[in-house]
């Protein structure tokens, strides 16, 4: 690899790892509210434009993951249902409603901490992010800062397991 | 057939063709905001605890399809994310997003007016509603007033062809 290309590649990566541990942030929110810990960040322009975590329980509303409501907030703040230039940070693989949210939206790029291989929707179970029948497909990038996230909700089930045993 | 199942098919007909009445008066509000018309209610223990219209354009979200918004308003009338024991009502074949959400609500049944060989995710392009994969499958009913739906559809993309040969 031409060192221009290894520079630029090193560069991505450390943007990657910085708004992953944005995103990190968020699901420790919903960790610390006993929500199932996943956190989302939506960037444009190297702008933070979107940041939220999954609130299902707390909002009694199925619409409240992460990734929806960071989309949600990034909407409102380009004023725009199209989000074509930005990309999305979310701690663990999105679920098939999340998933359809961002070629609805035409998310350019999603960065992803965790996989989920039991309901995973970008790529571990279907990929609905990439399907050719689609008008529009969004490009992946797996496993950054995998072993972070992933270990936030081994704690919290963890966490979970040990509480019910205590009633 | 025993005269008794046909009585109820019957009975369950006149039902699905009620609220899908409903269903096409919330599309016919879109229509009059110069939105895609497609429109939805949630129907639980015969009454109606949602309905919406597609309000994308207006909203300038991604998140403002019928389906979704109709969602919401449900969850929010039962204080729950489920949607276990619901019908839905909704005009158009739902997109992968939409069809995701049904699933993550753990919808009971989702009756569709017309079909959307393009981009529909209820067996057109895809069928998420009923991937042995996920947790949940979502039942199906089709075709009811197929033709008033499609029409509808129809009626707003000629009048958009219209509208644009004037400019």
């Amino acid at each position: 690899m031409a060192l221009k290309d290894e520079l630029e590649k090193n560069r991505q990566k450390k943007k990657d790892e910085k708004y992953m541990k944005a995103a990190l942030k968020e699901a420790k929110k919903a960790y610390d509210i006993n929500e199932v810990p996943i956190g989302c960040v939506i960037v444009r322009d190297d702008k933070i434009i979107g940041k939220a975590y999954n609130k299902r329980n707390t909002d009694k509303n199925v619409l409240s993951h992460a990734e929806l409501l960071a989309m949600q907030q990034a909407c409102k703040k380009t004023g725009d249902w199209r989000l074509e230039d930005c990309t999305m940070y979310v701690t663990l693989e999105p679920c098939q409603m999340c998933s359809g949210a961002m070629v609805q939206a035409r998310l350019k790029r999603v960065v992803i901490g965790s996989m989920n291989a039991k309901a995973g929707c970008a790529g571990s179970v279907l990929n609905i992010l990439q399907m050719e029948e689609f008008n529009h497909q969004v490009e992946i990038e797996k496993g950054v800062l995998e072993e972070e996230c992933s270990q936030m909700l081994s704690a919290f089930f963890s966490d979970l397991r040990e509480q019910k045993k205590q009633f």
